[in-house]
């Protein structure tokens, strides 16, 4: 039923069956057709498949803005000129439904593929954007005034800039396949959905036939360096990092930490890695994959708590306490789960990373563990570790994350100490 | 009710009726006694007092945890050593329910100051984490060896480090006060955000009695330069930037925007308004604080929707369409809504803006609508606008934004022009 007025209307805090008409789905069918459109409209709900709404948190915002009267909630997004600047796929594994729970492939195309059913009044959005973009960051700058990074003038530019194609992708989840991944069963996961959030979306118990979920959370952004067919090519080297967000480093600088070195050393060698091989370069491509995961997917105000609890400790901040810390305040170590990350190597026809950019086991686990071969680790030079991240270093090497180097032995664990507040 | 029993059990999809334990709120009340501590567990449902949860969308990682079945539903944050390094307020403001409506002043004291209903067995947990950090930005950096920077040791330390106090904020939004704002009743306050964000907490228009919501959004964080406690004075020249999150920039570089040479010039504008007179500085104490908007509340899918949107239509990518094709895709040129903004400006005291790094009217007015006095109006600096940003600023000039120079006529809208995608 299509409610475009602005008059007085029942609310329905449910809705018990299915809209007639609403598009199935079937996930990890062959072609677009036969999966059928994600709709998350709020505009007419009988054609709604999903569970949530498009935009992650931001449907919030939109919100906000049909109460200030600022939007109209009838608004439809017009999607000339929108489509991406570069074709992804479709590729084997998007034919696949256990490759990619997390995201929709053919979330770039709908103004293309679902042109019909749009043309026939359903309001489908697409849930990922590809564009091109000049990235110039101050370290890449520094890379070519020392000679590690010669300009070729294509990929990157004798001022610094570098040549990318970038896809922002919001989360789109297969329940069933979720629940897979985290090895529960899918009412569980429901269940769990629901009560953990404080009773976000009652659909998600009261609707076992929506099997998709677009989940009120931060998505991804990927940037790509050279050709984006190349990742497909398992023959192309690939240097590629998978980075979690760490707003403290990768913006402000922050020193307790790697982050923002990992990823700036990470985007050099993903520029040497697609430069032609006459500048210098390994003439393959290069990936970074970014998610919104702040804090291990703890957020910013967990994240503060705990470096207050660690630089306050008795015996300061030292590395044989640096998961301890973390695990009292949070009741985990970490809360990424690297079990849904692999989806958008998938969605990008990865078969194998040559060089991973990371030291993170749980990040390679992960990665190899969903079929996509990882050749060398390339880890951060000691030389970009600031002063009082060599607390997380030590603690993480110790843990079991990959070093070519010496694992630090409980003693060393005890003396790598950080400042204290003060 | 507590439950912490891993057995099967009742789904109540909804609360009728408060829990018998849930203590009340009284917004704005002048000491957190009276006020009432905000309740959001998912623990004890009986003792909640407000709709939604803590960590704004991470309650969506959270219950991935519990379903993975690596945390247990019953932890509780210990929050021994976590308490903020820097005592924020209270102040006037903060007695006063109508000048902060998004955030809870108390939230970074639960600890101490909700000590006895802690101990009693209420699970109440910090909205905001202040600690203390060491940012080092390349910018910075490059500004010290330009000579524009001078370190003074304490502040900023000879390698081009600068000495901070920092803060988590996570969104606490007192629903008739937000309303308010927004020029709306709070009944279609209530109705639209559970409507368009496609039925999210039918508490929100279940219980009316639950005033209280903690929407699963991005907060904001804040960075203070010299003493936290100078913000509140107004003799003290105060120094400051509000910045809405652009991971493109902020991050990675885009020539598209001046975000990040906005933000970095007013980390150093900031870091020069704080150090000694002696080493070139002026004394008083800097603040930027940064909200996560992303694409100006839109997401970042719909950001590289209008990207390629701009740079393929007729005439290319100029200034005087920059708006027309966000509203195009978007239906609104901006969803940023200030409104809220100001909030944590009043929560740390501050009564006077001496220099406001901002080109943003709407930032102006909110700022200045709330009672805060701004004096000057410092911008970007020609020479820090990348190539491809001209679009946006003059876009912007046109639109009413500040400028100390001519606004750009039709004209020049027109001639104007970015880059094209290929």
């Amino acid at each position: 039923m299509a409610d475009t007025t602005s008059a007085p209307r029942h609310i329905r805090l449910t809705s018990h069956s299915g809209g007639v008409g609403a598009p199935p789905i079937h996930w990890g069918a062959a072609t677009p057709a036969e999966r059928g459109p994600i709709v998350g409209t709020t505009t007419t709900r009988a054609h709604r498949n999903v569970i949530g709404t498009h935009s992650g948190s931001y449907s919030v915002y939109r919100a906000l803005a049909v109460a200030a009267g600022a939007l109209k909630r009838e608004h439809r997004a017009d999607l000339t000129n929108t489509s991406p600047t570069d074709l992804i796929g479709p590729y084997p594994q998007w034919r696949d439904g256990s490759k990619m729970v997390s995201l929709d492939p053919w979330g770039a195309a709908v103004a293309d593929v679902y042109r019909a059913e749009i043309a026939a009044g359903l309001d489908i959005r697409p849930t990922i954007a590809v564009t091109k973009a000049h990235v110039i960051l101050p370290e890449v700058i520094e890379a070519v005034q020392k000679g590690r990074l010669k300009p070729d003038g294509k990929l990157l530019t004798a001022n610094g800039a570098a040549m990318v194609t970038k896809a922002a992708i919001e989360p789109v989840w297969y329940l069933p396949g979720v629940a897979k991944r985290f090895g529960c069963s899918e009412t569980d996961l429901r269940r769990v959905l629901f009560e953990e959030t404080g009773g976000m979306y009652p659909e998600l118990v009261t609707r076992s036939d929506l099997e998709v979920f677009l989940p009120p959370i931060g998505g991804q952004t990927i940037y790509i360096f050279g050709n984006p067919r190349d990742l497909a090519t398992p023959e192309v080297e690939l240097t590629a990092r998978v980075h979690d967000e760490c707003n403290g480093s990768d913006v402000f600088g922050s020193d307790i930490c790697t982050c923002r070195p990992y990823l700036t050393h990470a985007i050099e060698e993903c520029i040497r890695g697609a430069q032609p091989k006459e500048a210098g370069g390994r003439g393959g491509v290069g990936l970074i994959a970014y998610s919104r995961k702040e804090g291990r997917a703890l957020g910013e105000v967990t994240k503060f708590l705990v470096y207050n609890a660690r630089k306050r400790q008795v015996g300061g901040d030292t590395a044989d306490q640096y998961f301890a810390r973390t695990e009292c305040v949070a009741g985990v170590q970490d809360m990424r789960f690297q079990e849904l990350m692999p989806d958008v190597l998938h969605w990008l026809g990865v078969r194998k990373i040559h060089r991973l950019v990371s030291m993170s086991n749980m990040k390679y686990d992960a990665i190899t563990g969903s079929g996509i071969e990882v050749g060398e680790r390339v880890n951060i030079p000691d030389e970009l570790i600031p002063a009082d991240a060599r607390v997380e270093m030590d603690a993480k090497m110790a843990a079991g994350y990959f070093t070519p180097g010496a694992v630090p032995d409980a003693e060393r664990l005890k003396q790598t100490k950080g400042r204290g507040l003060s």
